[in-house]
């Protein structure tokens, strides 16, 4: 097998992999690590590596792979959630590079094509930086994170589609108006016939699947890798780029056009293939590209194009945030969180750079400001976070609100008394329909019905919730609805009620799912139940002093065990959170509970 | 991206989904309609697509993606067990053809190197072909099926080792006694050296993985690529194959290695990978090689290879199979079983092409041939079976025997009672100290344990069981414990109690996990087992005049549904199954039920 040079992957693979890991480390993004990692082996220092043929195509195949995960990861509701602060955030942090960007390259005598290109690589914003720094910072389940995630989506499809109208000029050649309009026309048949294919041929083809009970993941993936093609092909028939074609089609394949577990299956080999083993090659091999004499040659375009893009991007989103009246300090904040350049960025520069619309050092130039970028948002975000967090301005958000609390018991009840803050976001679940009856009596939003049964979950909204709790005496059933909560519902918080017993459920069990166990210790509901209805409790508050995981806060408490129950955590907002395993209690937070 | 050409690749994978497909339907293996439709495409027939190199790329990494996956499928527990019958069967169906078709090729003039491939290819066994027809002509479970599996196994591995020392022989180029010396020498250390890293080395990484928590699937996956790739290039640095190092590293990534959940998740990545993409991809390209006209100029060689491969092959087999004194019926039986070539021979074949061992002709030879055997083996293996059938002499055995009862109540204990057949198949596990006791007392195996540990099923053996049955009162129990059984220890059969309750298990979940209900309905537990203990039931038998499924079954005896248990079947040769929802009564077997 002549074509494989099988060292070159396996150098590839194994630096890939050794620099993505060590920037996780440092808290960036794989990409960051992959791309100086490609600098460090390829022609610009150590000249070990350059590209072949062999290498474009599996990063080529890498690219189409990553875009349509990229497209499946986007989802129109939450897109549709966002609405105006994540569209405002997103249209100021993509106008203001885009254009600053644009003149930059005119100013320094670069072609309007490449001005083009370069105003999009400005623009474009990472949605690869998010989570981790947000989890480090504590950010998740903040107004900020909430927005970031929103305009991250927005801002990388209005890029993909501004460089779908490039491609299609580029590739036109000639411009009178009359081609012009042929060009556009095409380009819009091809997002009209994949929208129209994607909303109503997919879902059929879906239906058709599991009526015929073909439930096999191999076949379900072939026939998607055979749907990717056939959109990539049509995105080149219609003059775009074949990854446009691969990015709708990530877009159409979710929630509901196929069986759940198998969606959630093709998903993680779309991930694996792409972000384990063929994007990695790409962005290592872009770092064959990058030549370090722009240093000497063009060092002020590439500072004037790195600041552009800062400057540009903060400034813009903070301007533009101004009149969803949350203040321009968070603004500013959202701004450094957009800051970074990740995938879609570097696939464009190289793109671009195929195409020869740009030349090798505008190519290094967008490469070292898609690793500058990245290297600042940790740095800035902390800053300007702190910054709103000692002015008490962190406005905390849920991004999926709301609880599922299985079993209408007293526990279950005075769990939903506590946490309801609006109407509609708890509901109450129980298979006991005088139970159910009860509680609809007292006023609970509370539902009868089967919960290890999708059309249950389906019934309670469960994909719109952020919280299970399971609260029946029957451990097993609370994990088993958890797990479908987390398996086809990818409800972020499980929490679960573990009964002291020696078989059934266990704790270990918890972690494969996520879930994490309530109250934080094993606990035996009956007991409970038995004083919470006869009003046999007292509710006492303890603040906590000093940063406290739950667990060692269970342990201080060992002795008092059997006869106290910590319920609930209340922040310094006054919200409250079930006391779970997995949690710590902040300084000045205080626990509730019961004696 | 001019390197991908995406026309061609949907036309590719589009054309080998439809020929899969339709071979599938048919009955055979997909390779078999992957190969023809390759055929009519390539230039052979219709000329629309010629192979590139973007297609070899591709399709060289789905090899050994392929080739990754057949050794993880390959577990030297079963190869060992397979013992004599099986080592037997692959040695005298490997040895015969081998010898005969070198002897043809050399026959008609070719070189002594193309004989020895070709005599490789005609020796092979596919591993694909088994399983789907041994389930149309219900052979799984029987003695054929068992040495089948082992044959193939072992003459897969036996013509890799070969074909190894082939390569390394033809790379050497000059032939003194040193050098042979030499390049056996590298050889076997390379097969030392791989063999004591599998051994050593990688349960310290996996231990290593697991006790750092990484327990990420991406991260694994990207790893061990790497580890496949070094040990493909370790193979090439020894003058061997690549493939043979990504086989033997798919040989060590087994049970035990890494986490059990995440290798079985690793496990359907390259099956998917490759059997769902890219492997595809090789086989459809390998048909656009092939010529037509070796019908014209060599159609006598063809025709002698065949023949030499059919003959040398069934002959083969029974021959050396007479030792086993399982008699020369069923080694012709297992002999046309073995028949069938697939993806070891056309890789073979494909890689003595590339190296220039063998000609367009010959290798146009060799995939009709594997075309042939295929064709053949439902056909031949309907007749020699239904031969077997009609004397009385297809031997049943299960390839994975024995069961794991949950729960030692009255009716656990009753349905171990008549399950066992020999010391120590049936294992009965409980987290009631005191059943577990008294289960003891009676005579019976029985041990304590919370079934939802993994230590637990790692006790009882889980692994080397056929079949698991819950047997609690608790629906969920039972189903969580089917799903670790499944999930973790691959058990093939499980049979779970499921209750009839309005909330918790419902029958629709144990398709998820391949499970089925017993006695094929929802039944509760404690009435039967007061009823057991306190003697006060009768045991019926009612022989089945016509073939029905349990659930038919159970339907025509609607009326008497809480009165009567079918508890089960018992079939010709006096051999006792579990009543259960997935299964079919044939004509003459007799159902035992409780009155």
């Amino acid at each position: 097998m002549e074509e494989l040079n099988i060292l070159s992957l396996l150098i590839i693979l194994f630096s890939a992999w050794l620099g993505g890991s060590a920037a996780k480390k440092l808290g960036y993004p794989a990409i960051l690590g992959e791309l100086i990692i490609g600098i460090l082996l390829g022609p610009a220092l150590l000249g070990i590596m350059e590209t072949s043929e062999m290498i474009n195509v599996l990063a080529e195949v890498g690219i189409i792979l990553l875009m349509v995960y990229i497209g499946m990861e986007i989802n129109f509701r939450d897109l549709g959630k966002a609405s105006w602060p994540g569209l405002l955030a997103a249209i100021g942090g993509f106008i203001v590079p885009f254009v600053l960007g644009y003149y930059s390259i005119i100013y320094f005598g670069g072609t309007q094509m490449a001005a083009i290109f370069v105003a999009i690589a400005v623009a474009v914003t990472s949605l690869a930086t998010k989570s981790r720094i947000l989890v480090d910072l504590k950010l998740l389940n903040t107004r900020i994170a909430y927005v970031l995630m929103a305009g991250a989506l927005i801002s990388d499809t209005l890029a993909l589609v501004i460089f779908a109208g490039i491609v299609s000029y580029v590739d036109a050649g000639s411009i009178d108006t009359l081609g012009l309009v042929w060009v556009a026309g095409k380009a819009i048949l091809f997002f009209v016939f994949t929208a129209l294919a994607g909303i109503y041929l997919l879902p059929l083809l879906g239906k058709f699947l599991m009526k015929s009970n073909l439930t096999s993941r191999t076949l379900h993936f072939t026939l998607i890798l055979i749907i990717v093609l056939a959109f990539s092909e049509l995105a080149e028939i219609a003059g775009l780029h074949s990854i446009l074609g691969a990015f709708m089609a990530g877009l159409f394949i979710r929630d509901g056009v196929f069986n759940r577990q198998i969606s959630k299956d093709i998903n993680h080999i779309f991930h694996d293939i792409s972000i384990g083993f063929l994007a990695p090659i790409f962005f290592v091999s872009a770092g064959f590209n990058v030549t370090l004499e722009v240093f000497q040659t063009d060092l002020l375009m590439l500072i004037v194009v790195t600041l552009v893009a800062m400057v540009g991007k903060i400034l813009g989103t903070a301007i533009f945030y101004l009149p969803s009246g949350y203040g321009w300090r968070e603004g500013i904040a959202v701004g450094t969180g957009m800051n970074g350049r990740g995938a879609v960025e570097i696939i464009i520069a190289g793109i671009g750079l195929q195409m020869g619309i740009i030349t090798n050092e505008i190519f290094s130039i967008l490469v070292f400001m898609a690793i500058f970028t990245t290297l600042t948002v940790p740095l800035f975000l902390t800053w300007t976070t702190t910054w709103l967090r000692n002015r008490n301005e962190l406005v905390h958000q849920e991004s999926r609100g709301g609880y599922i609390i299985l079993g209408a018991n007293p526990l279950g009840l005075y769990m939903a008394k506590q946490l309801q803050q609006k109407d509609d976001d708890v509901i109450i679940i129980d298979a006991n329909r005088e139970m159910v009856a009860e509680a609809k009596k007292q006023g609970f939003n509370s539902m009868y019905g089967n919960i290890l049964k999708e059309e249950t979950m389906e019934d309670a909204k469960a994909i719109e919730k952020g919280t299970f709790i399971g609260l029946t005496g029957n451990s097993e059933i609370n994990f088993l609805a958890a797990q479908l909560a987390d398996d086809a519902f990818y409800i972020p918080n499980k929490i679960v009620l573990v009964s002291p017993s020696e078989s059934g459920t266990d704790v270990d069990m918890l972690d494969k799912i996520n879930a994490t166990s309530l109250f934080a210790n094993k606990t035996e509901l009956k007991p409970w139940a038995a004083k919470i209805s006869n009003g046999n409790f007292e509710e006492k508050t303890q603040t906590v002093e000093e940063e406290i995981t739950t667990r060692e806060w269970v342990k201080q408490h060992k002795d008092d065990k059997n006869s106290i129950l910590p319920f609930f955590i209340i922040n310094s907002e006054g919200i409250k959170r079930p006391f779970h395993y997995n949690d710590t209690i902040d300084e000045g937070e205080k626990v509730v509970y019961l004696e």
